[in-house]
């Protein structure tokens, strides 16, 4: 049975093309109270997600940001510069409403749904449970999970996007200390780039810090030479739970046909995870903004991301997702809403 | 008399400094549950919108969007590819709701004021009533308004951003066909350009009514050579009454100590207009997003402004200030909302 749900759901991938549709979506678009193509990438957006959502008059209702949470082994490395109970704590913080995340999701009326992948410890009422391990293992010694695990965190991002009670845009976010080392080692082992040009500053690592990052990652991908071209086998070797959850987000979302709207390095480091496995799923992808975390540029760049916002942020949790949800928002309301030129009876040029 | 509450206004602006306030500020910033500065620019923001206030704990809890509307004479020169009565079209569809400012104001909660000030012919009622004249002249031909119009426009911003009823953050936003071009005429007087480098095809221009817009501008300023330091001339040179507001707009707010969001490159050549009269008035500007129209970038690097958004929209009526401002509340509410680490239980490095 394993890795079965990954199989049915990349199967049932399709790109979201069609060109009537297109065409019947642009021409709503030419006909708003507004020079054409004078909205620049928030007609782009609109004209996506119509295709996503395989209607020219789509809902978007119910917004809702996934927050996963895990721990990292390689923290025994010294890569971060915060102590790894932070990720338990940080968690009771979502809960109690007083992280970054929480607050912008509020303000952009995001649902969140905290999600515990494999937090170190127990964590509080409120969160979904669907805990692996209590965090990976140290991927400069061993894989971070077994094939197994690595395909269980993936199906339970599946799951989530398949819900019944699935939103109509989905957001990724996480948290876990350490996942900055397992994100860029994904990033190294994915592209062939050297770990120094993937490794970026996360929390704040000094320069010590830093180069203790850069060798383990160069460690943990020599001692495991995983093959790029198998997507759950890279996650197996270095992790993370939580970016294996993301991937299986992407991967659900595009199957079930919604927009998923990506944060920051982490979260685009698991769509290099998706794209291995179902290249298709990245058309439905939103990059919500470009990250000041070192890798993040040259990771889109090798994605053909183009990022809505670019802010100098570089806090994860799903922080610039949040406020990409609020762009896509806008789009398509500004889709839905306007009037037209016959409508609003304005003389067309 | 003329003139007199634009000299008490100005004289009114102090820069937003104090040393004391802002190691307050950023105290707080970085106390709360995040890496020091990984929120980036939203920072940057929250400390400018304290500093504009005075206050370490500032509230932002009202938002107006000041829409100035009004006809320019030198659509008689076939400058724009939409007739001139599109103007006044268009108020009535922000009065219905149909515009993309509205829509986007509805998507922030952002209230609208629309204003009448020099539409030509009758403006329903919802519109607040500060018509100059029914469009400025052609300033091909003859000043486009007279100093004392000039002035007149100018105080009804001074006097909007003053009303005992005023938001805590300020946007303005604006309708006029025509009116790129006398921002782009704003843009050569003041800086000296030439106006290729100003004018850009606004709405949509074809490259012969491109050339027409150009030629205007350089005819223009030829006849009437105004004094680039003498921000009330300028304007009654080339005009609009729309921008001019906006100018009045910004010292207002300035006075006032609020936060004002401009939009793209009408409001923002209002922004020279200020900084004519009162260098200090741009320290309360927030530029929201980089325009797709041609003069945009050179303006904003001219007064060293740095905008938030890139979305190669090039719309104008406020639309990029709207998201703009979604953006400050979002800093504001990450700056009063979030929890400190002491307050959340988190281990800080």
């Amino acid at each position: 049975m394993s890795g079965e749900r990954i199989r049915e759901t990349v199967a049932a991938i399709r790109p979201p093309d069609n060109a009537e549709l297109a065409a019947k979506i642009l021409g709503r678009l030419n006909s708003l109270t507004k020079p054409p193509g004078s909205l620049g990438k928030l007609e782009d957006l609109a004209l996506r997600y119509g295709l996503i959502r395989g209607t020219a008059r789509p809902e978007l209702k119910r917004k809702a940001m996934y927050l996963f949470c895990a721990d990292h082994g390689v923290t025994e490395e010294g890569v971060s510069p915060y102590p790894a109970e932070v990720t338990r704590q940080m968690v009771e913080n979502f809960l109690a409403g007083g992280a970054a995340i929480t607050v912008l999701c509020r303000h952009h009326g995001i649902e969140t749904v905290i999600v515990d992948m494999g937090v170190r410890g127990e964590t509080a009422a409120g969160v979904v449970r669907e805990k692996i391990a209590g965090g990976t293992r140290n991927f400069t010694r061993e894989p971070a999970m077994t094939r197994e695990q690595a395909e269980r965190s993936i199906e339970t991002g599946i799951r989530l996007a398949h819900a019944a009670d699935a939103p109509d845009v989905l957001a990724a976010g996480e948290m876990g200390i350490g996942n900055s080392t397992a994100a860029a080692a994904l990033m190294s082992a994915f592209t062939g780039r050297d770990a120094a040009e993937c490794a970026g500053r996360g929390t704040g690592v000094d320069d010590a810090g830093l180069a203790r990052k850069v060798d383990a990652i160069r460690r943990g991908l020599a001692l495991h030479r995983p093959d790029p071209r198998d997507g759950t086998g890279v996650l197996a070797a270095v992790g993370g739970f939580e970016i294996g959850a993301i991937a299986g987000l992407i991967l659900g979302a595009a199957a079930a046909r919604r927009m998923v709207v990506l944060d920051g390095f982490i979260s685009t480091s698991a769509a290099l995870i998706a794209r291995a496995l179902a290249p298709d799923s990245l058309q439905y992808v939103c990059f919500s903004h470009l990250s000041a975390e070192r890798g993040h540029r040259l990771l889109l760049d090798e994605l053909g991301g183009e990022p809505l916002l670019s802010l100098d942020m570089r806090l994860g949790e799903g922080s610039g997702a949040a406020l990409g949800v609020g762009i896509v928002e806008a789009a398509v309301k500004l889709y839905n809403e306007m009037a037209t030129f016959a409508e609003a009876g304005v003389s067309d040029k």
